[in-house]
């Protein structure tokens, strides 16, 4: 992994590749990479779509290794939705696999020249780039299925789907899962319209012949990749509630504690949320011959994720996330399983971060043109994104855009990205994290759920504002430097309670990399990562109003709690102040 | 005028109305009202459609007076469509008659609490506010006929069309003319869209039973409006070629010397320019039986405004300005005048600034929803609009939303404003205005154009950096200060140029409220306002990033110069440095 791909799309000329030492940025993996990149090779104020925005495309330090967890991807670019840095990252099979290839990253530059569109195969060989008409405004399905028969069941891709053509803000970009489906995605921020923009419809990715990194001590990685292993299945969050009922065991965790976010953010309790919580959701897949216990890419050993089949017993989709869940779900309030199934279907086909657009779908809900509830119309509001209709377009755009066109005043964004199915109010720590994060609204960024009510990590009073400044501040240097090692940021769980297990990750990392790192280097990587995209966003145009909820999450109170949010302003304004 | 009307709208209950000395705001008038009333009472970070918002009307220092020039009516509030502080100003009746009944100034607060339609009526017997179902969703002219029927052909009216109840970011605030038509805008910024927040339809005026406001010195008030006027009229341009041609006599001028966008500020010249010149409109109007010379408010010498007759012969609408026969014409490669017209009476009717529309159908067609230069296909376009379909909310949220939804990287705007009719890299003058000013892109805002194109107040190169700063500087500050007057921009070329127009223009100002200001003063007056404003604005968020062009005039060359935009970023952050 000591060579970085150029793809340099134009438009000057036919697309061209280049491969180059890894020089400069040497050590850095996943968001580390990603964010170093945009940083110093973007211009902060270019338009996100234009020749000047780069999409890069990294594995983790630990990516293409026999490492447990290590197999997600960054993406990394100036993202169209928020206007500022923009990391996004997945799980399935690409990034192991360019990291085999030993590729540290993949970055897509220029733009074509006219609107041809492209797809990219990388293997052993090389780089072949060439047109692929037969793509068009394909969903990301038929595209795998397409890529699937062309280049064979052992390859995986990387895909957009109409969304991400149509450059909308809310366009993802699909990695291919074990089972070669396009159902994880690098999903926040827009990624997708950038490679969309880049005129790239597809990257196949094939490893024939690439064999597995090796580490500087094997025995060391083996023994520290073991003890790690150890504490991820006997940490109660990593060994069993993961496992048994997905992301979605949070339902009734997040329900109960006042803080799901229901009907557009209007309540913290959902009638409906045993329906979809993670319990019935593990039963009915395993009535109906899914899996709900599944490892989204090769390696992963706390396996969250699932298949979900419809009633009739067949493949419809991944087991949606608790986010998914959500945002389909209790936002809108629908408490209808397989609609929230098909809406995620649906979302992964046409390429669309499926936290934005069930916010989005909240937003239209609330502006009236279908009601609270209604599954049918969410799905047909969804279907008119993949047909690129003016209305899709609106909602492709996000919840920003969707409350300026229908004169929405309630749109729970930060740096116009959707909040997730956490509520500030009922969770401040993550209202900070929301507020504050390089990357708009964003729980990955700095889940303050852990200590606000989970009890992993310390425990904080998720109600008041005391102690959440500090909560997040860690949580989000801690998260950044898990995104640069490749890892699931769900490791966080076991790492942030158990010391053995920190130590066994920061093992893996020094025994791989014949390097000597503490669990300060540790803490410094995610600063330096967090100041390289502070200073990105400033020059931006960002500043401290960009860090702040909207304005109605301190005036309207939240039931059951009655809360609103109250961390000050100028709390906020501390909460980088050590960078 | 010594009192403040404030008008309530909930969403406590009904909407009541109260009215109040004019206190802390004495000695202000127009944009120096309405910006001292957002600047001290909205706060900067609300939501522009929220309660927190206020919508400020003011009649200028010298509106409902004797005094020529003075009918302009300020509008202000914080911009849905910028997010920044706004005043927009129309000519029309209703500000002289605001201040004949003594109202220094108008403010809808709050929020209703429903959705129920109001509509106010002020006279000298009071404030009525009532329902007004029958008006919803209806056209301004409708709207302005019922009301005719209603309370008589002597009223006033300030409503919205259909783009201001929908709440969409280019929604204007109608003014009625001399003919009692909704045919004069303050247009830009979305300030329609905050009326219908406020759940206003319309607010008849009827000044029956007032008088005149009295100067304190009558006589020299006399002796220096009468040399003002004999100054317009002995300047060529406000003596000569905007009453022959009104506004539009600039089309040749501007593409003549190619700084005329054309087709999405591709190209600064145009091939059917004279087809849409206002030496042709002028002879049309007159052929056809219309008026090609007219003022559009009493007390106006210049008439530079007209009435356009369609091929029968019957009206259709005010003959267009120059700026919407640029946007929907020379900007969209269309030639027609009749084209032009019908656009100009849909977007008055929807309520809907010309300007963003023109520049939004432009960005629509860089989109490929239909050719450049297809007339039929702008018009159904803007019909869409008026309809309120999702493809007409978009175009009606204005260029930046439309480029959002259709991915499109060329689109014009600065702080979400679209650009007016002056490209920045052959005016560079009026770049450094579009850039810097407290409003997003206006060419009123600072009109370098004088200097730059005209010859009026100095010859400054239009196509190089040196001396744009200063020029724009001091167009910003003089143009606040007018614009506080109540007076109609065009004096500007007989002030610029001739300095005893310029005294007797104070002097109406002194002798009418008993002061004694001088030239500085007026320098100063400038100053202050656009203070208020960019502390306003620094407040809600804007920083340097957003007193920039986009990318793209600095690297795309403007045939026929071949030219991009050169003013330094250094440069543009001098314009403000003695505030």
């Amino acid at each position: 992994m000591d060579k970085i791909l150029r793809i340099n799309m134009g438009p000057g000329g036919e697309p061209t590749s280049r491969t180059e030492a890894v020089g400069d940025y040497a050590g850095l993996g996943g968001r580390g990479m990603t964010s170093a990149i945009v940083a110093k090779e973007v211009p902060p104020t270019c338009h996100p779509l234009g020749e000047d925005n780069k999409l890069v495309i990294a594995p983790g330090l630990l990516g293409g290794t026999t490492g447990a967890m290590s197999g997600r991807g960054s993406v990394g670019c100036k993202s169209p939705l928020t206007g500022g840095i923009k990391e996004a990252n997945s799980g399935g099979q690409p990034a192991q696999m360019l990291g085999r290839l030993g590729y540290a990253a993949l970055v897509l530059e220029g733009k074509p020249k006219d609107d041809t569109l492209y797809m990219i195969r990388i293997s052993s060989d090389g780089v072949e780039i060439k047109a692929a008409p037969a793509l068009k405004m394909k969903g990301n399905y038929d595209t795998v299925e397409n890529l699937k028969n062309e280049y064979g069941d052992k390859v995986s891709c990387i895909s957009i789907g109409q969304a991400g053509e149509m450059k909308l803000a809310s366009a993802t970009v699909a990695f291919t899962d074990m089972e070669q489906r396009p159902a994880r995605h690098a999903a926040r921020g827009g990624v997708g319209a950038v490679m969309g923009a880049k005129g790239v419809k597809a990257i196949v990715i094939d490893d024939t012949g690439a064999s597995m990194r090796s580490p500087k001590d094997p025995e060391k990685f083996k023994a520290a990749n073991r003890a790690f292993v150890d504490g991820l299945k006997k940490h109660p969050v990593t060994g069993q509630g993961l496992p048994a009922y997905g992301t979605n065991v949070l339902t009734n965790v997040v329900n109960e504690a006042g803080a799901y976010p229901t009907y557009n953010f209007k309540t913290g309790r959902f009638d409906g949320a045993s329906a979809i919580s993670g319990e019935t959701q593990a039963e009915t897949i395993t009535a109906r011959g899914g899996k709900a216990t599944h490892g989204c890419h090769r390696g992963c050993v706390i396996r969250c994720s699932g298949i979900w089949h419809d009633k009739d017993g067949h493949y419809l989709t991944k087991q949606p996330e608790y986010e998914t869940v959500w945002s389909h779900g209790g936002n809108c309030g629908i408490s209808d399983l397989d609609t929230i199934a098909m809406l995620d279907r649906l979302d992964d086909d046409y390429g669309v971060d499926t936290i934005e657009m069930g916010a989005t779908i909240g937003v239209a809900m609330e502006a009236g043109l279908v009601e609270f509830g209604d599954a049918e119309g969410a799905i047909n509001l969804v279907k008119e994104v993949g047909k690129g209709t003016p209305l899709g377009r609106i909602l492709g755009s996000g919840a920003a855009v969707t409350g300026k066109a229908f004169g929405v005043e309630r749109v729970p964004v930060v740096k116009n990205q959707s909040m997730p199915a956490y509520d500030p109010r009922a969770v401040q720590g993550m209202g900070v994290t929301y507020a504050t994060s390089t990357m708009g609204a964003d729980h990955t960024a700095g889940y303050a759920v852990t200590a606000n009510l989970l009890g992993v990590g310390g425990n904080v009073d998720p109600l008041t504002p005391e102690g959440q400044v500090e909560l997040s501040r860690n949580l989000q240097y801690a998260t950044a430097a898990i995104d640069a090692t490749g890892m699931c940021l769900f490791v966080a769980f076991a790492v942030l309670d158990q010391p053995e297990t920190f130590q066994a990750m920061i093992d893996m990392i020094n025994s791989f990399h014949g390097l000597e790192l503490t669990g300060d280097d540790v803490t410094a990587l995610g600063k330096k990562i967090t100041k390289m995209e502070r200073d990105f966003n400033t020059a931006a145009g960002f500043n401290k109003t960009d860090d702040r909820l909207p304005d109605y999450f301190r005036k309207e109170a939240l039931a059951p709690h009655n809360v609103t949010f109250t961390v000050s302003d100028d709390d906020l304004d501390t909460v980088f102040s050590d960078l």
